[in-house]
């Protein structure tokens, strides 16, 4: 059975699965900015939540992100997760920064 | 009594038996890939899993994963367990990233 | 939706969001100091709190400082974070060394 | 009172003492090995348990090995162990990767 | 606001602020000490406390030093911080030494 | 008061005091060792043992091993302690490998 | 008001206060040892004793050692303390191997 049969990834524990946003490809002023100068983008969407890790009462602790929220990645750290061809990144709860609320 | 007399291999606590599913050998246009292009394998099938860790208040803590689930790997990390000759690895529940779904 | 849409930017567990006060630019006789003599800033005010940490019992556990309160960071650590074009920065709760009352 | 006198040895907490399987001095096809390719035998009986480690409440944790079971190593770690004349290895518990079963 | 506009410093948590002693400028047969022989003075007298730090259960751990107690500080650690133009520092409660009574 | 006048000393917490049974002189077939062959003996009777160390919950655990039983050393670690111009050895209770039984 | 006013100095927490015995400046046969043979001396008088530490329960766990008793200290670790001009040393409750006992 090819893996692509499979139409969901469930990450495992505390493990939140983000998609980065597109990357800002022009300055304020409008200048195209070349690819290396455009710097690795922080800001992410949540695409899938884990159930949460047990602490060591055997309790499972609720993430503090959802699917579909706007996060902020720390500058490292992250595991690069391809699904479908497209890049997905697989960080801990714990290691998300924030999150912009409307 | 020779081992290939024992028909089951039960891993211990938290460790989860996986075979690595088979390399793509060929591109997605059809093109033959070379075996040292083909990379390693991180999907795979769940084919033992331990009874659970013991946490600090002696409560066996369940698995997440269950036998015949579809898992992506960590890329480092696990140990090779050869079994009537064919490659399995070991690994913690905890260092599984997530699982395929239907 | 591009972030500047976003108007607020929670932190997460027991991180708190701070913005260091200005740097003094004249020594207390009046003479005006060259940027590189300024040194770093280690009074910052409190923009905004995450909810606080979750300790092993599961209970979130109160930050010790508030919105607005005026602190004294540590010389090391923390992390930068770019909102709305001002340097924003991002220190544990734990690491903030103490704050300053009327 | 010579160390000879004694019939047994009770391993500690969470030790298990194991003997290692004979290793293999054929090939399949029934070629002989010579020592040095016969590689350090993985596989090993049981011999002795302790009776387990005790957690943090102070509760002793039951071993999952019994004496008499077939077991799979780890590739490294143990303590050689000679006990009239015949080398034995001790492992904890935690380190023994599985046991095959009937 | 001016930082000098605040007349109290409150170290967080587990933190102690203390000011060390004068250096003894003469020998006891009353030679002047040159600075490079004063060496660092380790007595000093606590000045601010912190409201404790908080232990795994959620419970404030009250301090083991109160303002004005002298006390002997031990050969490294501590945080400088210069208040009002005068040098203090900061030491955890678990690393001072011990306290000096009638 | 010299120390020679203290006729017993105690281990504390979960240390345990042994003393290192005699080097075996002679090899199987009656040739005598020479001292560099006759390596470090691993054997050792128990001479004094600690009241055990205090877990987190605030309860002593008692030690596994007692005045008189015949234990087995690690290769490594101890602290050789002198008294009355013998050799002893102090080991935590957890590091003594495991015991000899009539 | 200067430091020798002050009549007694309290370990905090498990500290332990100790003065070391005086070394040895013979040899059994009577012959003086120069200053270089005479070694550290690892035998010591409890001058003072802290309150205890504070487990996780927020419990203090009293110490076992007493003032006036005589304790074997090891051979590294300690602070030095020089209290009216003379050396004494902070050891940690649990770092003093053991105690001699009349």
């Amino acid at each position: 059975m090819k893996l692509s049969a499979f139409r969901k990834f469930l990450p495992l524990f505390d493990r939140v699965l983000v998609e980065r946003l597109m990357a800002e490809t022009k300055t304020k002023g409008g200048i195209m900015l070349p690819d290396k100068a455009q710097g690795k983008v922080l800001q992410a969407t949540v695409v899938a939540v884990g159930p949460g890790a047990i602490n060591q009462k055997g309790v499972v602790q609720p993430l503090s992100v959802k699917v579909g929220e706007k996060v902020l990645l720390p500058e490292y750290g992250g595991t690069k997760v391809v699904l479908e061809d497209k890049d997905y990144f697989l960080f801990r709860d714990g290691d998300i920064l924030g999150k912009y609320v409307e």
